[in-house]
């Protein structure tokens, strides 16, 4: 039998038991770890659009929200329920614009019309595909978890940026088990501080040693000989091998090649975009960089120029760490 | 008749009026421009180590209370005055253990000596001596600033780190004064927010057009072709031309040699080290990074490392803006 591996909470952040889907108030983090409750398509909204969850976690509600839509109308006809879940998607699709879940609420609705289309009973067929769906994802990026933990060797000391939602903590806990000692830096990430707030909580319950620094003192831990190998996430992958992940991203990458040390990246195969060049660079709200804690940081003037996301050219990336998509 | 320079407050960041030097409280920037009154040195010394003044600001701090201190002295024996100056040097150098302020106390107590040896008047000669060095300081910073003026050319965006004490704003009025349409980023400069606090304010103050980015956005801006230049300030100079400075000016440096941006940081050269490997890095205390506003950002056991400088070798600076020692 194979041995239960230890899962970080923000591996898997929304959990659906009966009715409610609870999700990681990621906002209280790392003080506090709640779970809020999502009953519908109103509350899922709300909880994304005030970023109570994000990255991995949005995806979970985006895909779980269906779920709750298709408990409450099970006994609507068909052509009822595919009104529903057409505003549904709607609605999922307008709470963070920036973000593309209009893929995956197409993937669902266009299940549906398939399931009615074929005389399916479309709520089961739709709960059947939605559930597989994520079951999918969970084994592969559970065995992307193994991979990660194979790359980094013993005695290493490894530099992580913005957070993975669960899968560096995870293959620490591996490294842990298998014997290797193993050490992490996880950069502020500013303005949000997800490395602050979210890598360092995580790798600390994962029972790992966690350094933080200021993301400007990334080239002198790399010059310094401190740090073996970097690995970080990716938000989108290109067919070329190019990726988008969280701003500093790049330039860590730089710093990298330039003192020749291994820069991994966790990336998930995709055809749709062709290369970095073509992915658009979310500029958020200057706000966020220009306050703090609801308080003014700057006088009045100043403006504020925070791009959400830079993109790495595969020339940078020495090894990605890819899901299986087959 | 030459016309007055616009000069920013941190240009000058201490002023003596009388019995009271009266110096800016740089933790209530950019909110408030308040003066403390210093009028003694345990004063002093509580100034610096609280660090309501930085930088150049405690140099002036550091010699100003010599001039204090012989005015409150001025009827005390040759012999009295001497050794309230080397008190007075102690507890000077104490105030911040890592700042090398014995250089500067070490020359005001040297010409206490000299004076006595040479039966001079104790007092005229050291406030002539004090005065007249800082004099010399001000016009060959004063020469600077014209320097950095007529480096940056029209029409370019200049990318500045951390805070230089005023040069860099008053160049920049000075642009303006010469019609030249100069745009500036300044980087946040975690975790003190040196940048975001003091630079976007004194910018902003010599009506210039300035926008803050975090630390982590510098390879993003300076490979999308934004940024035509950087400036930044050295804490240490080397023999060889190497620099130390805030932490992060090492890394803007390689990605500004990796993209051909001219490299450019204000000097002061000295023979006293030789090269940047010999600066020791004060590493600070980590407390400064796991906390905001008192308030802890990140989960019990995690630790911290934050040096609060970096070397820059020299052949990464395009060019030198030095002042001129002769």
């Amino acid at each position: 039998m194979q041995k239960k591996v230890w899962e970080s909470p923000l591996f898997w952040p929304a959990q659906l038991k009966g009715n409610t889907l609870w999700v990681i108030d990621e906002t209280l983090l790392p003080g506090r770890l709640v779970y809020v409750k999502v009953r519908n398509t109103k509350q899922a909204v709300a909880c994304i659009r005030q970023m109570k969850t994000r990255a991995f976690g949005q995806f979970l509600v985006v895909l779980n929200t269906f779920l709750l839509v298709l408990d409450k109308n099970k006994k609507s006809s068909p052509k009822v329920l595919l009104k529903v879940l057409q505003k549904t998607a709607t609605a999922l699709n307008a709470s963070r614009p920036t973000f593309p879940f209009s893929e995956v609420t197409a993937m669902v609705v266009g299940w549906a019309h398939q399931a009615v289309a074929q005389k399916k009973d479309l709520v089961g067929f739709l709960c059947q595909n939605i559930n597989g769906f994520l079951m999918g994802i969970r084994i592969r990026r559970l065995q992307r978890v193994e991979q990660i933990a194979s790359v980094i060797q013993d005695k290493e000391t490894i530099l992580t940026h913005c957070n993975v939602s669960g899968e560096l903590a995870m293959a620490a806990r591996i490294c842990k088990a298998q014997r290797k000692t193993v050490r992490f830096f996880a950069t502020e990430t500013r303005p949000y501080f997800q490395g602050a707030k979210l890598t360092c909580w995580e790798l600390k319950l994962a029972g790992a040693d966690v350094t933080l620094v200021a993301d400007n003192a990334v080239g002198l831990l790399l010059r310094g000989n401190k740090i073996n190998r970097v690995i970080v996430g990716s938000d989108r992958s290109c067919a070329n091998g190019d990726i988008a992940n969280k701003i500093g991203t790049y330039q860590i990458a730089v710093l990298a090649k330039e003192f020749g040390i291994p820069f991994h990246a966790l990336t998930q195969p995709s055809k749709k975009i062709a290369r970095g060049e073509d992915i658009p660079i979310e500029i958020r709200d200057p706000e966020e960089l220009l306050s703090f804690s609801g308080k003014k940081v700057v006088s009045p003037g100043v403006e504020g120029f925070y791009p959400g996301f830079d993109v790495v050219p595969h020339e940078l990336i020495t090894q990605p760490i890819a899901i299986n998509v087959n």
